[in-house]
């Protein structure tokens, strides 16, 4: 067990979004060994079919698998909708998504209340918070908002700008108007807009980021199984597809330290 | 020639941008019949390494020579700055770029003094606009800025809003400071940002659309070539990678009519 414990969680994404999953489980597990693979060469996932989204996931689960990683962790909302059965049927490790530990998380706060959903256009056309809440029994209505800009503008930086409050508005307005107790970050990058988002959506309502959700759950469940790695120095090893250099400088953004990332090439 | 001169055009972009090159061209000569392909499943080709663009370009570029053009546009400017001279060499018709008729027009309109650049960060990144503008002799000094909100400005259909405003004052500025008297939309999204672009940028600066500026260059290579359809009800056919719904939406914007979109796979 203890040799177990002392082997990496991978954590994959298609890009640098992902990301904000990792600092959230190092957060959580300062000792774990963490490597990051982003799928740079084939992002977006979100514009692209079920078949295509699930092959390049078990891919990326193989390599990871592959390096010998004892959990796996999909930070990604359109590889968590549209692949999660078929990963954990593949994967020999537990394999957890961001969407049921944000459900779970939003159910404490919303109680029998209006659940809000915010992510991509994919994320909310997909229904998978709708289906995940109504799995875990949710009797609320969820309501959802497609916020095609925050990623880029996350991407550009422009965390907190006029601009970014200026966006914020006009894709929350008609869901607040629903009045809902909690608001589901539905998209890993949308946790750098945490300070804009909170101010737009008044203190009544609970932000849900499924990075710190889904790490607890990963915590909690290393622990169940004896794995979780509880001293030594945490450590973290970084691959991507392409593009290692707008990596390097988006990582550097979204982590505050440097990354490294090593390119890895797969066929097509 | 009569019989060549009714074979369609092929168009071609990552996306839908270069629908706007395609409405350029339909503007020009009404009487064409257009065949356009964006290869959706593979978009950005900006983010991805030259090697990559070339190979997924000249799948694109045979798939479109196999339909029966008698020329093909490079609608994409990130296809043509890393893709131009490989595409030439294995077409067997004329291949015409967006990058050389704007740098063109932006040589007639600025003289021998500054002209601006804009662009996506792999555009901007890859020096093509400076390298063509050395090539045809230009001399004044070319400065340029990357806008990476355009695009998905554009795509959400936020033509001329506040947001929208605020976002090119903030990217326009410094550019603005070398006082250029032309300015290339160096992206096949943005001459629907014209009227925000054009009052941002004030009457000193003329607007160059490489849209327009390559329309112009191929009718009279068809012209000259004895190859332009002069009579009769131009056509539209439109293929696509992925994504026909999203596509179809955002061509109706784009195009101001329907575009029913034919979907093509290729491997990998």
């Amino acid at each position: 067990m203890r040799r177990l414990g002392g082997l990496p969680i991978g954590v994959f994404d298609s890009g640098v979004g992902g990301l904000t999953v990792l600092r959230a489980l190092r957060r959580e597990m300062p000792s774990e060994r963490l490597l990051y693979f982003g799928d740079t060469a084939r992002v977006p996932y979100g514009t692209k079919s079920k078949e295509t989204v699930t092959r390049y996931a078990l891919e990326v689960a193989a390599f990871l698998e592959g390096r010998g990683v004892k959990h796996l962790v999909v930070a990604c909302n359109s590889a968590t909708a549209l692949a999660l059965p078929a990963l954990r049927r593949a994967a020999r490790v537990p394999v957890t998504g961001v969407i049921e530990p944000a459900v779970r998380a939003a159910r404490r706060a919303a109680r029998d209340g209006v659940v809000g959903v915010i992510g991509t256009e994919a994320t909310v056309a997909s229904g998978a918070y709708q289906e995940a809440w109504t799995k875990s029994g949710g009797r609320g209505r969820v309501v959802s908002a497609a916020c095609p800009l925050f990623v880029p503008l996350v991407e550009e930086g422009w965390w907190d700008t006029e601009v970014t409050r200026a966006v914020a508005r006009v894709y929350l307005r008609p869901l607040l108007k629903a009045r809902p107790r909690a608001l589901i970050l539905g998209c890993t990058h949308y946790p750098l807009l945490k300070p804009v988002l909170s101010r737009c959506a008044g203190p009544k309502v609970a932000l849900i980021d499924s990075g710190s959700e889904t790490a607890a759950e990963v915590r909690l469940e290393l622990e169940s199984r004896g794995l979780l790695r509880r001293a030594g120095r945490g450590t973290e090893g970084f691959f991507v597809t392409d593009g290692p250099e707008r990596f390097k400088r988006l990582a550097h953004r979204f982590l505050g330290h440097a990354a490294d990332p090593r390119v890895v090439r797969f066929e097509g």
